[in-house]
């Protein structure tokens, strides 16, 4: 990966990447807390994904967490939305997270999800938008848990999850809100298996190496034909965002979420850490 | 959901419409012994669809059955056949059975079928119409039986079965012809998940209740998006139901449900009960 | 069938073709030591595939493999390659091997994988372009392992494999170029079930015999349509074939291959029963 991935402003740091060799690295969020999402992550992300789109020598990139209990969590709800809308779409005409989200995924690159903690909107979102997941046992929840706080998703779940694990599937992980554990996500193929928590990393690593060791055009071309077959067109991940942001806006979401900061979103504890209990009980 | 959907005929009344609550509406199939489908409880299940587009209310809508051993079966043989073709298309330009389940698939809605018991033919296509399904280990059995008696099916399980679990299960379900249990449903991706029996209430009530305290609009506009990448156009369910009419009319398929109807075909009892087992033998 | 089938020049014969009555044929790969595939195997192929396009007859086929530890394995890298590049195109226009694959897919008969043994490259395409697959729980083994060497997959995996299973999985099965066991193979739908080993044979002969007692017509209306919905055009098999070729002649794939062949490719032992092993040794 080319050298300006390390560059990213040490200030606010919240993605660390690691070279394991000149052929895999390692995509660490590291922003605790919770490894909450928000617009000052786009760029560090951005800057990640444009050299994993450049770079001549990586051929396999694990995404994982150092942040206990959470993989990637949701964006940023105490940020100014300013910050968020004000930035320019990225270079496929999508939003800047849609657009670094299919990037990803046509990298000439493989991208692996490790996933230990809470995988929750983003975090769900990025590990669909990798080439595969794999998840803790004990550890993993993934969650699109938008409908539940009143807002639709925007970053690719309708248009990826179907393709997955089928309509009916998708339409229960996307409109019943709720916490997936590792082994209903072993089960739905929203992830491709879950091991044993003692086990993952173990795995993980020898799949990434595995394929480091493999010829990086054979893999980039076997991928962009299995690309064909499976990735969403682009447009059809076009109109979530807007439609996710407008969401945002009206009351039946607004209200949700204000009664979600009140029990301590955005904080550690049980809001954050079973949020799909907690967003069930706030239209009773 | 509106006044109307209260108002089918009494006198031959097939299908229970409960309110749990303005959000919360249960479709309950009550035509026993048998719950067998036929060309009268078309208009029936018309109002009901018909009612769950326009209701500004309801959210969540399950499907169930009254009838021990069956949540929904075959079409109805012994109806005379003009009695069905006589039916003019619907709304989608379909005909009316294909023409409802596409529109139950559309509506704003969220539909679970609840499954208990045989859904058998069309019982299976109006669960393959539904966001999700849910089955009984032990009682559920699912089946696209038409195959084994020479038949065409008509309903849309060869544009939605692919679409749900891979061609290969498909292709198995629809040609194999048999009986599929709770278990296998759920391996297969027939169904969402099985449960115990003693458990399937309790989660899938659960399941709506929870959806039915989200908001209708963020469900609506999710739903659409997901339909996109899920839901098969219309062009591809148009024509079953023509080759599945014409297949009935053919020798191969007259004299298979003739032997059926001599077995017992309609009549509680071992035919209806393990129909799966019986289409095997006919042709031997 | 029509007898034609039975005319493959003897002296090379691979393939046994077995009528078990007017309805169901067996296909039996009997090439020992390795069930390698290979320039010569092409026409004998082809002679099976044109049968069954037009026998009128034959409901069901089912392949398998007479040979102990392989169901059908890689293409022969020892033979020469203009024997290979020199066959014309097939009436589909496609490479005579994609070719008789997406015919096979298309013709008007079921057909189901049998699976004990290692069905590698050409092995996995073949049982993936069958309509169904059932696999040995002990003794399966399945692996698009052409990346592996270097090599770019050429007979359809990268088209099928997504649709079968979703692109993580697929990604997983063709990136990581691994031994598939039947377990796996069964969770990640890339067969539709594995059995114990002693209970392959008579579930597979039981739904065979059972489909041959169906009717043909009603069999060849209801895959079709299945087909509309669950086929890959055979635009998007064409191009893998070519840059399938290109990627054998590209150093990257000579070395590993050259490599592979010291160790005792093609020859039995170690390499052949482990090739998933064997090839994440080869860039370390």
């Amino acid at each position: 990966m080319s050298e300006n991935i390390h560059h990213t402003a040490t200030s606010t740091k919240q993605i660390n990447v690691t070279r394991r060799s000149s052929h895999y690295c390692r995509i660490t969020f590291d922003h605790p807390p919770l490894n909450i999402f928000g617009p000052e992550t786009i760029p560090q992300l951005d800057e990640v994904i444009t050299a994993l789109e450049t770079d001549e020598d990586v051929k396999v990139v694990v995404f994982d967490s150092a942040v206990e209990g959470f993989f990637l969590t949701h964006y940023d709800f105490l940020a100014r939305l300013e910050d968020t809308t004000r930035l320019p779409p990225g270079p496929t005409g999508l939003q800047p997270l849609p657009d670094m989200l299919v990037r990803l995924s046509r990298a000439p690159v493989v991208s692996i999800a490790s996933i230990r903690g809470r995988a929750t909107g983003v975090g769900s979102e990025l590990a669909l938008a990798c080439d595969m997941r794999f998840a803790s046992r004990e550890k993993a929840i993934l969650s699109q848990w938008e409908v539940g706080a009143g807002v639709v998703p925007g970053g690719g779940p309708m248009a990826r999850l179907p393709r997955l694990m089928g309509r009916g599937r998708a339409l229960e992980v996307l409109l019943g809100a709720d916490d997936i554990s590792g082994d209903l996500a072993e089960l739905y193929g929203y992830v491709n298996r879950s091991f044993p928590d003692a086990d993952l990393d173990a795995f993980v690593d020898a799949l990434a190496t595995r394929i480091a060791s493999f010829d990086k055009r054979a893999i980039g071309e076997t991928k962009r034909f299995a690309d064909v077959a499976s990735l969403p067109p682009d447009f059809e991940i076009a109109p979530e965002w807007g439609v996710c942001l407008a969401s945002i806006m009206r009351p039946a979401a607004q209200e949700r979420i204000k009664k979600l900061m009140e029990q301590g979103f955005h904080k550690p504890g049980d809001v954050e850490n079973r949020l799909g209990y907690h967003v069930g009980q706030l239209g009773r």
